[in-house]
């Protein structure tokens, strides 16, 4: 199948976090796309992932449940769209599994409506790995909303605590 | 890359075309996948195709604009989910190319509000090919207003077009 292609992000609808890890990217691989893994490093502390669902497809699903420290428990639901495996894993929160369109039934405001494509991208680097990860949005409002919500600090904090666990697993 | 696979089709949720068509697959897929060949079947007469804009692989763009007899016209805009030559084709209107979630800016009623993802398989059969359009919609009502649309008459009259075509060209 042919790959696909992204162009340049767009700095009014997208978000990006470009980092140089010291791991190499297999075990990244390994860590983005194992239900175990995930629950130990995708959420930033001291919220937890307590549960988590992959079937690691086009179509397939990619399904988290994230816990606040005050127990209140927030599903996510997504599928995935492109799977190459150590290069570059992609999944939407606007389709659901078997690619069906998603219902946006959560209240205005919540931050479980936002739908966003997330582009994790994986190369070879003298020090690690090259991690690239490019969330697209629908419109400059969702992009200012997931920026708001803290998307450097947390998808930040979570990638220290993925390579964390590379490191010591 | 690993195939993508679909579960049953919901008859609460899904609209399905299912005909034998006695044409070679590999003609089919061409009149799908070929913008100067869509223009000339897509739209059941008296609408007509008059654009047709296609990136065939995952993420890439498929637009259409379909003119009305009165001449009004109405642009579509997705992305390709899936491309397997002379197999299957998913496309979705959920997703913009480059894999964006689209936004819903049509006024509600309209029928360009009507987010799908439709799944073209194509398998050899004695008497042709065995075509099968499955449309997947978000709930109850899209696929309500979709059939209501007309898609069984609309889509069976576009692929007797196709079917034509093949046959004249």
């Amino acid at each position: 199948m042919t790959r696909s292609s992204f162009p340049q992000p767009d700095p009014k609808l997208d978000l990006v976090l470009e980092r140089v890890v010291p791991v190499p990217r297999e075990r990244v691989w390994t860590a983005w796309t194992t239900p175990e893994h995930v629950k130990q490093w995708f959420t930033p502390a001291p919220w937890s992932t307590v549960d988590c669902e992959i079937d690691l497809r086009p179509g397939g699903i990619f399904r988290t449940v994230m816990r606040s420290p005050e127990g209140q428990e927030f599903p996510n639901l997504g599928c995935y769209l492109e799977v190459i495996p150590n290069e570059k894993l992609v999944w939407t929160s606007a389709l659901a599994p078997g690619f069906r369109p998603v219902t946006r039934s959560a209240p205005a405001g919540d931050c479980s409506d936002l739908l966003f494509t997330a582009v994790i991208t994986l190369e070879p680097h003298e020090n690690g790995t090259k991690y690239t990860a490019l969330v697209l949005h629908k419109d400059e409002a969702d992009r200012k909303k997931h920026d708001e919500m803290g998307f450097q600090a947390g998808w930040g904090k979570a990638l220290d605590q993925l390579v964390a666990l590379v490191k010591r697993s």
